[in-house]
């Protein structure tokens, strides 16, 4: 028997057990956002960190402003150095009254796709994190010592946004560079085919304040003469796509660039069906940008969304108001190496250019990350396809993500690495919802998952 | 001494005792929308018609479904029978911590501006109302007998919508058709010159809902895909207008007509300051309708105005949404024959050819009324304009206002005939406002303007 069967025949063997020291974990209410859960949060990591010691790792509780991270290192050696991601906080519950079950009383239900862990934190992120945890058991088991080489990062304060992230990773850097982290907080794709994420968009996020009088006026006094800053601040905003869907801003589609013959094979090959996606939200057909594919749109096309919208009288029944304020919030997704702060630069610019003399316009930012795109010529991501195809029986598909996971890019920005987004997460889980839920199929594929990447790495 | 002269001094002589009736008017705290003050709103009434009643008017309190119309008849006869309108409920008083002294205990108090009358209603609408009253009183004392072809209408209603006075004028149409309509609800033009209302504009209020998605989506999983129901609604909305700020949907100056050269000259002669104006409020120049004065823009040209808009997320901070619904309400002002239920299809197709497949739109309605034009060539606008002068030694104004007097379209619509809207209010009566005023000489000066125009007319 090579050694990789033997790592999955002990992982199968304890399969009973690991369920159980999840069930541990997922007892503890580690709510990051609620300072009522503080001590929660802190028993977690306690508990964790417990874990990674018995299992052999040199681990410790390292304190922040915020709540702890956990740092733990195998020996050091092996081939290449890999550092692994995951958090122990979880979101709040509410509405409780929408949970079948208590949310921090875990179970084992059957269901028509399986039998599943019902929890908070069941698939975001406790049960990912600990497909990590017992594949190194079972690694240690089957070896005598750990895959040597490794750096464990779990945070506690990803559902807060992470605030003491970028400042201990710039702290800690020369300790937990490695070659590349692996990131278990994503899901597969559509239909449970495993698949590793290989760029991100990024993120420019702005509001927008318009003023014109000091009061709200009597339409009926000053309709027709005042400026309305609502038609300012609509015109200003109606001009920013034209009527094929592209963004009209000088030097916008900079740096923006278009898929290679690899990819676009591999994302065809997916067969994604936009009809079918877009009825699950009550729509029915691809609105965006004129000439592309509905993947090419939400993973390798930057866009402009109004995320937010107010002005005037909003409530019930009617005023015939000219106010004084208008507001919006807006955001630009980014591809390629587009330029944050210039596509800032340009959106102001823009919406100055429509502001007449009697208004003023004021900008708040929220947020620049530019997109990310992973070197998929590392060996390492042929060497986990492979592993997660074997697996899987099915092949793994390299995709995007039109959202941002600002941890990749902060590895990026501060270690210098590229991730390697894999998660075993379903469309189904109900992350950040009631009645979360991670599939005990996801729990077991994900650590002989885990185990297979890392002998083919080792 | 002629007849006019002697009414004059009457109301010169007994203007105390007049001032000392108001202040009893003004202590009856007739806030028709409270139910708590439905006790004292009914007291205003029969407090008014009391006084009508000595007065030798044949007087009644009409009981409707809300609070109770007033109706007074002099003896039949006369050159042309007139109706004079007012109202007797005042505005709620709230915040009333921003009041100086108590609204229901009215005081006249020495300004640099003269004496005012100080107290809810002073000014809107018992000091007016009144001085209609306390004319007819001196009329009486003079002549032996009231004006004949009398006929009064007072609500209780007008601050809280006029619920009961369209089935109220339809009941009683035959009872109260006269010649014209006074109505003593209005200002005189800034600077204290005196002034008739010959138009005023019309309103078409409309609410739309726009609706992409069954849900709010994530602007990382769906944005560039995914309809977007705000940026459906500012195109659609920023495309009414155009760049010299005329409406663009189709047929919508049917009916506009432009400035006789009579009312040309007169406003000429007004030399409104929009700059001044605009400056009261924070702005400083007009922005409306490209090639039109500032008094055209608001007194006689249709305009389109955003009152409101909200959609998405709008608290503090960013959220990464795609609205599944965003929302406006949106205004017209209308002038000469514009059709209101023609600019309403009009609008309504208009919004409709900009909603893609996936989104669906709903409209509701807030409103439909037509402008007014009085006949200004009825000699009793000639009358009335040369009495107001001979009052105040300033050429009285035909004036225009850009907002709507719903009982003028009413009077015209269901007794078929025009109104007169002179009103002695001034810019910084406060009216709807703590510290509500009426001065004296507005009362003094308005009783008299009352007299000459009775004089005249008779």
């Amino acid at each position: 028997m090579a050694e990789l069967d033997k790592v999955l025949a002990q992982l199968d063997a304890n399969l009973p057990q690991a369920l159980d020291r999840l069930m541990e974990f997922l007892r503890i209410p580690s709510v990051s956002t609620d300072p009522a859960h503080k001590g929660d949060v802190r028993q977690a990591a306690v508990w964790l960190c417990d874990q990674l010691q018995e299992l052999g790792f040199d681990a410790s509780i390292r304190d922040t402003e915020g709540h702890p991270m956990i740092v733990a290192h195998s020996a050091p050696g092996g081939s290449r150095p890999i550092l692994f991601y995951g958090h122990y906080d979880v979101q709040p519950v509410d509405p409780l009254e929408l949970w079948n079950t208590p949310p921090f009383e875990p179970r084992i239900e059957d269901t028509p796709d399986g039998q599943v862990i019902r929890a908070r934190g069941a698939s975001d992120d406790k049960g990912q994190l600990m497909t990590f945890v017992e594949t190194f058991r079972a690694w240690r088991d089957v070896h005598g010592a750990l895959p040597p080489g490794l750096v464990l990062l779990f945070e506690g304060e990803e559902e807060s946004g992470s605030p003491s992230l970028r400042p201990f990773l710039h702290e800690n850097a020369e300790e937990l560079k490695a070659s590349i982290a692996m990131i278990c907080d994503t899901s597969m794709y559509a239909d449970g085919r495993p698949a590793i994420t290989t760029q991100l968009r990024g993120l420019v996020g702005e509001e927008i304040t318009l003023r014109a009088a000091d009061r709200d006026l009597h339409s009926g006094s000053f309709g027709g003469l005042a400026a309305n800053p609502i038609q300012v601040l609509v015109n200003a905003l109606s001009s920013i796509k034209d009527a094929d869907g592209r963004v009209t801003l000088p030097g916008f589609y900079d740096g923006v660039e278009d898929l290679t013959n690899e990819l676009r094979a591999d994302w065809e090959d997916l067969r994604f069906d936009a009809a079918e996606f877009l009825s699950r939200v009550g729509l029915g057909q691809p609105i965006g940008e004129r000439g592309r594919t509905a993947l090419e749109m939400v993973w390798n096309r930057p866009t402009f969304e109004i995320n937010g919208i107010t002005g005037g009288y909003t409530g019930d029944g009617f005023k015939t108001v000219l106010p004084g304020e208008a507001r919006a919030k807006v955001s630009f997704r980014l591809t390629g190496t587009q330029n944050p702060e210039r596509i800032r630069d340009a959106f102001r610019a823009h919406i100055e250019s429509h502001v007449p003399a009697d208004c003023s316009v004021s900008f708040a930012s929220h947020g620049a990350s530019p997109a990310s795109r992973m070197d998929i010529s590392d060996p390492a991501f042929a060497a986990a396809k492979a592993a997660l195809g074997a697996e899987w029986g099915r092949e793994a598909a390299y995709i995007g993500a039109g959202g941002s996971i600002p941890i990749a890019g902060d590895f990026k920005e501060i270690l210098g690495m590229d991730s390697m987004l894999i998660g075993f997460a379903k469309d189904d889980d109900r992350i950040h919802s009631p009645n979360e839920k991670y599939n005990v199929e996801s729990f077991s594929k994900g650590m002989h998952s885990w185990a297979r990447i890392l002998d083919a790495l080792s």
